[in-house]
């Protein structure tokens, strides 16, 4: 899969993911007064909401990017309806062509682990018959309990031609209490990014690994590191725009080739229409505002790397 | 909620809690029949096979113990089905008296965290009507992106009067990978467990505090360290049983007054019909097996604490 990635990378130019990580309050009024409306002030009217918002900025970006990135506790915190608009959306993003990656940061251990993965990036059976329940790309992965969480992931992303990203160095403010701090003189995170290079060696899908990592944007100077330590690993970058991160403190991510990272961006992208930047779209053309956010975005990461 | 937990294990003498963590495999051929004649070899056939069967072993069990565990991964690999599944087995549980703690491992950051946080633990507002998704009582969280990981959690229990335990020590063989590691001269996990007693001291319920700590029973020398580093903490305890934790080894867990800690047992309870010890009670009094495999985990515990 992650070659896959690469190809859709090459082939629009941008090293781009849009976090699909809706809140009802970047949810346009028009949409929300139809779906309650519809469904009332539910969590079934939030589900239908958030959906019919998410399937606008699909459909007025989905060819300018190779991906896009559900969280999914944006959608769990609306129970069932919320989940059934997490299935949805990713079937909808797939039928138009992207990569999905689930965000969903899960890491259990053993059958546990298995579970999650069979469940999102694999296949379960009943009976007879077997079902893909969420289906998703790629998915996120936490490590803190070590080789048996993650190693049921990559069994079944061998299977099933899939990949997955580990949390390495998260772009938080507080990422440093732990994933910081030093053992045996290097950081925590080096020593996750030195098992994500060795987890992924049996995982290759041509010159990169199904196994890449996620490392802030926020943190520049260790995603230099990182690059390093995990040269056959894809970075997933999130932290750019809202969280702080800019094109130039992209440049680290990136191998030589232009490949090896791809950068998420949610809020800028889908709240667009919010930023005063993109004031004139207005409500009513939302999904017009994350286009050319998405533009914009895709300058910036190509300049610097131009640059670089 | 922890002074509820522990009223509760006071009440029943037994500080225990039973995984509902069904795989199909654990199911009788009767409910599975059942659950596909009705639904067919479907998600939904597998989910209501997974209800049934935890109703049986609930109804069999509820007035020995105070608290279940679901693992939501047991759910979630059966797609939205197998969440709904999930949802009405807390809420069932919660009928019949007893506290939830729902195993999900969630972990993310600001408002990410507080989505999960609000949907499991909390309320969610939508419109004018508020609901709670899923409403377990404690959940468990994954501390590796640091406190803005886990404020955010907390700050849900404060508003609402529930609780977390968070990943210190997992139970698992390669757990001390990461979490064994010397920082300062200190194990991750002690550092970790310093953490946890700093966040729970602003969200006292009573002596203890509503942030606990997962500790497994599998790693009682380390337990022994953590029971002295998180003094307001109750130790939820995995590893019992199924994965080779006796009782002896839960001792170094309890407080001197027998409180402090919860036992968790999955396999070891709901699929004890299929182990020889309980054969003779046969796939229809699938549930008697558990119940008389609650009453010998009770009996183990209570004669090691009576002994310590």
């Amino acid at each position: 899969m992650i070659s896959r990635l690469n190809e859709r990378i090459q082939a629009t130019g941008a090293p781009i993911v849009v976090g699909l990580d809706p809140m009802l309050g970047f949810i346009p009024e028009q949409i929300l007064g139809n779906a309650f409306a519809q469904y009332g002030e539910t969590l079934e009217g939030a589900a239908e909401a958030v959906w019919q918002f998410n399937k606008g900025i699909v459909d007025a970006v989905y060819d300018l990017i190779p991906a896009v990135k559900p969280q999914i506790a944006m959608y769990e915190q609306f129970g069932i309806p919320g989940l059934a608009a997490f299935a949805k959306t990713v079937q909808y993003c797939r039928s138009k062509g992207l990569l999905v990656i689930g965000d969903i940061k899960r890491g259990d251990i053993g059958s546990t682990s298995a579970a999650y993965a069979s469940g999102h990036l694999g296949k379960v059976q009943v009976g007879k018959n077997t079902f893909a329940p969420f289906d998703e790309d790629f998915a996120t992965v936490n490590p803190y309990l070590g080789t048996d969480g993650v190693k049921p992931f990559i069994d079944v992303c061998r299977e099933n031609g899939k990949g997955i990203f580990i949390l390495v160095k998260t772009s938080n403010p507080s990422s440093g209490e732990f994933q910081d701090r030093i053992i045996d003189g290097k950081p925590l995170y080096e020593l996750v990014g030195k098992m994500v290079d060795e987890w992924g060696a049996d995982c290759m899908d041509g010159e990169y690994s199904e196994v890449g990592a996620v490392v802030g944007a926020t943190y520049p100077e260790m995603g230099r590191v990182l690059r390093d330590i995990m040269p056959k690993a894809c970075i997933l970058v999130p932290g750019y725009g809202a969280q702080g991160g800019s094109g130039k403190d992209l440049i680290p991510f990136f191998r030589k080739d232009g490949l090896g990272a791809i950068v998420n961006s949610s809020r800028g992208i889908i709240a667009a229409w919010k930023q005063e930047k993109y004031a004139s779209y207005g409500a009513e053309a939302y999904a017009d505002a994350s286009r050319a956010a998405v533009i914009a975005m895709r300058e910036d990461i190509q300049s610097a790397l131009t640059l670089s």
